[in-house]
């Protein structure tokens, strides 16, 4: 199932997208998607609906994000092989951080950088959304405690990252900084997620083309490692790290302009279209 | 006002302490202590209710994290100027970083060390919750973005802190490193944020006694200085970095260990007591 959330920002509802691509509103099933919807017995509940008999919507809606009640976002950095080309050690172990969930938004909004930011990047990365609580999980079963897979911008701000104290928190957790969706593909859906095409453009030019079966650590072995440092509940989100084309390891760099257009996608997954707009003091 | 969520974990209800140390009842006046709870308008309506009128609760039932559905917890770190007679360089503006909400247990619940942790740490700090959204707000009008304060011990685990990564989260974001309350005291009780004493003693002996006049940036500065890089929602809690007396600044450096007993108190904000229990493998 492609499971969303449309609608307008703070009254999104919950729908699908069956198999011709028709959104179609599960609100009469669900209260909304979020951690308690997204439990196996739940989700194995809207699989046996027959999408045809579910209301269509008519226009194109906004999605929004496709979680709702996102308790935390764990995200993993210097994840993909290929950085050792550029010269970079690579981690013995995943690096972990937070991004706020107020960063969070749809696939389609606009992304805003806010006054003062000047070196703004875009990271495409694979999501995944947990649907049964793991603490302390091994590597093996790590996978069953996912609900599905998403497309996100690990959107980030270079200077506020690496310039403004010892921390990357305020260059990750901006508003808007994480777009997610535009839908959540069950697991179920997925059958390999270590072997998925992702990609991103900046206004037409490519910037990262790579595939997920070149991640340093799977997707279940950060699911494993986030795990034994703090529990995952259902409804929180993993980022998998991106591969080598931000706009910060690139020589001569380039950092996003007011007016640019992120375009980014995952095979299977869908694609996000942002819009980059600059705030002013 | 001091309010508190009583009743075992995932279950707790609204509540308060009236101005005899009672615990009265508040559920048929508000669904939970949560960000919708805090509005300035919402609180004043709770304050214009006779405690006496509310039922008492007898007995003495475990109290919860004080707010629920907490968004993010936004920290700071180095914020004390006593800090600089220890060799640190001060920080020219605040040090941010955030902990998982996860992490949140209540005033007298155990502070579990996961397995292999050998550097857990202490640290009490002034934690402040917020009532109204906070976007890029100055410091003059920041504390009324503030609906309360509470206690907070940013438990934090140093070697997974600083030696696993670039990053502090493995070691700040752990299950029950986050012990806050055991209330909430709403601001107006609260007249001078910056004029309490707090101390923390372990098994007994004192570990940390300072006075937030210390503190390097007031916490309306640190509202103000978090607010321009993510908005603050109602619920999300900020925590205002610690004093002196940490372990692993200590010389010789000291760690929990099982079976400590951790007592932490601010004045008029009530007293922490935290067991700690080491968890194995």
């Amino acid at each position: 199932m492609k499971l969303v959330r449309y609608g307008s920002r703070g009254r999104e509802r919950p729908g699908l997208i069956d198999a011709n691509g028709v959104l179609r509103d599960l609100s009469t099933h669900v209260p909304d998607i979020d951690g308690a919807a997204l439990a196996p017995a739940r989700l194995a509940a809207l699989r046996r609906l027959d999408p045809r008999a579910l209301p269509a919507v008519s226009g194109r809606p906004r999605l929004g994000v496709p979680v709702a009640g996102v308790g935390k976002i764990v995200a993993a950095g210097l994840n993909y092989r290929a950085h050792a080309a550029g010269g970079h050690t690579l981690p013995s172990e995943p690096i972990l951080f937070l991004k706020a969930p107020s960063s969070l938004c749809g696939a389609r909004d606009a992304v805003r950088l806010p006054p003062g930011a000047t070196r703004g990047d875009w990271e495409v990365e694979l999501a995944l959304v947990i649907g049964r609580r793991a603490r302390r999980v091994s590597p093996a079963r790590a996978l069953e405690h996912v609900a599905g897979y998403c497309i996100a911008n690990d959107v980030s701000e270079r200077h506020f990252q690496f310039e403004r104290g010892p921390t990357w928190d305020k260059g990750k957790s901006c508003d808007t900084f994480c777009p997610l969706g535009p839908w959540l593909v069950t697991r179920d859906e997925v059958p390999d997620p270590q072997a998925l095409d992702l990609w991103l453009t900046l206004d037409g030019e490519t910037m990262q083309a790579a595939n997920t079966a070149d991640m340093l650590f799977t997707c279940a072995e950060l699911v494993a490692c986030a795990s034994r440092f703090m529990t995952l509940h259902p409804g929180d989100v993993l980022l998998t790290g991106t591969p080598p084309g931000s706009g910060f390891l690139r020589s001569p760099a380039r950092y996003l302009c007011h007016g640019d257009t992120m375009r980014l996608g995952i095979a299977g997954l869908g694609e996000q279209c942002s819009r980059v707009i600059t705030l002013n003091a």
